[in-house]
């Protein structure tokens, strides 16, 4: 399959080439500072080897909050030496989700990672309102996939914070991962909303949401984006797919972000792309006052520390490029 | 990954072993005799094509209603030959929809398939109460998906029919895909009730159905097959990841069976599986008087034959088996 041609790059101060697989994206995270990651109940052996791998690749110094002795065992047993990391001893696992969140908050941190507590502990962290990390946007998690035949990365979102989105709350997870898409060079990304079938049925409310979507896009009312569906996920991610189906336009085949209806699709599809596809892919929080990691246990060590150089890419890109989450014009 | 040791053998007459792949589908089809496929609104290119190579095959005897022009010119184009195939003239499409399905109810055609139409009228005059193909059961499709590695089958429910199945359907839904998996010679499948995340969430309906299907199989509620839920996929189809959130029984990891939440969550994966993993896999309708070919334009050539091969087995293995769908026993 053939990318779409002519793409244009975001200019200005820090402006990225579009960057085509998570090897740029590596690569790019390490010409930048390293950045310091704000680790939420640490004693995790696969986050402290990732956090290990990071620092190997300067790419990350890590702040590890939690219980100290289980800590210092775990880090001596995956090779993170004292004096590459920060241990802030707190045996709570509530406390040490605020802790780190308040270590990002007050500048003492640069990125904040879920270590070893249920996802919904470190989010009640996150989402705080007094000292968490809101920005007065709904937060929203990004997949970044890569298509390692079509030499691009594709953005699914929100397939682990936001389980049944409305319409609202649709539109800004979309502004969220165009943001995201922005950063990583994707100046104009299109974005499929992906539904069970193309034709739009009144029986189908992933269906009708689509075809919202797309007409507010037409409107002009995401102006940094093409939305276009209901896309079934062969129409969106292929052009021969799409072209059987008589499907046209810009984002028909080869959709920069794919918008997914729900939390069970989305986890279904990128466990897909990962366990049967083999491919690789990052995850990313979009919409705090900083990036946060949200890694699962069954990831690879590997895939762990991509998702650690995502992160530190994109809030060293975020400084440099002085972007900001859009806004629907309603 | 390994697959379940010492699984039972369906036993009697026309017992089949488990059948691992396609290729095993499409040998052992090619067993029995060629069964009369009756194709409703025949005049599709990609739909003769497929049966032109299932006649090479001697799968299936064509059986093509719709507009005989039309068909004879594409047959030609395909080289499906006049003395291979028989037409039946009927311009109008949902007549022609009709006119199939009656083929197949009144004994003269063996299965039914679509042609040139949408699928809700090809579907309306399958669930006709007077000319269609109901059986009293609710129908719902499954997909057969071939995991080369691990040289097994996985069947896929429901991803093209029911929209949002609520608890009863979804049983029955369990039920038909334990019936064509026992066809198929599993003999007590496992099935794994899918959803985003293992732990049973209120905020969550598919968790909460799941852990409902789980306990009523527990009390064998479903006595011929074993229920688990609820699951992230990479849980449900690798021993490895349910190794490391730690999940135990017969089930997590070596599923026979994969219930999907809804048909968002199904279509998605069917079509990642296809566009993204490279997998092969065919689809086929159960719970109606006859095997029911549903196919997407946009499915290959020999993903459509090896639907047709499928459905024609399915066929045979009935007449042989002499099987019935299950029931729940509330």
């Amino acid at each position: 399959l053939k990318v779409a041609a002519g793409r244009k790059r975001v200019t200005g101060e820090g402006a990225s080439t579009v960057l085509r697989s998570l090897d740029e994206v590596l690569q790019k995270a390490k010409q930048f500072p390293t950045r310091r990651v704000a680790v939420a109940v640490a004693e995790e052996r696969s986050v402290l080897e990732a956090l290990a791998a990071a620092d190997r690749e300067r790419l990350a110094y890590p702040i590890l909050v939690g219980d100290r002795a289980k800590i210092e065992a775990l880090c001596a047993e995956v090779g993170l030496a004292p004096d590459r990391c920060q241990i802030q001893h707190q045996p709570s696992d509530v406390k040490a989700a605020q802790d780190a969140a308040v270590l990002v908050r007050c500048g003492q941190a640069d990125l904040l990672m879920k270590g070893h507590l249920h996802s919904d502990d470190f989010l009640r962290a996150v989402l705080d309102k007094e000292t968490g990390l809101r920005m007065g946007v709904l937060m929203s998690h990004v997949f970044i996939l890569e298509l390692r035949e079509e030499n691009r990365l594709v953005f699914l979102t929100d397939c682990a914070m936001n389980v049944a989105p409305d319409l609202v709350q649709k539109a800004q997870i979309v502004l969220n991962a165009v943001y995201l898409a922005h950063l990583f060079g994707y100046a104009k990304p299109t974005v499929a909303v992906l539904a069970a079938v193309e034709l739009v049925n009144p029986g189908m409310p992933a269906t009708v949401e689509a075809a919202v979507l797309a007409k507010m896009s037409e409107r002009r009312q995401f102006p940094d984006c093409i939305i276009d569906g209901p896309f079934a996920l062969d129409n969106a991610v292929s052009l021969a797919a799409a072209q059987t189906k008589g499907l046209g336009g810009p984002v028909a085949g080869r959709a920069d972000i794919l918008l997914v209806p729900d939390i069970e699709a989305g986890n279904i599809l990128a466990k897909s792309f990962a366990h049967l596809a083999k491919g690789r892919l990052v995850g990313v929080v979009v919409g705090a006052r900083a990036p946060i990691i949200l890694t699962s246990r069954a990831d690879s060590a590997e895939a762990k520390m991509l998702s650690i150089a995502t992160a530190s890419l994109m809030c060293s890109l975020e400084r440099t490029q002085r972007l900001k989450i859009g806004k629907v014009h309603y």
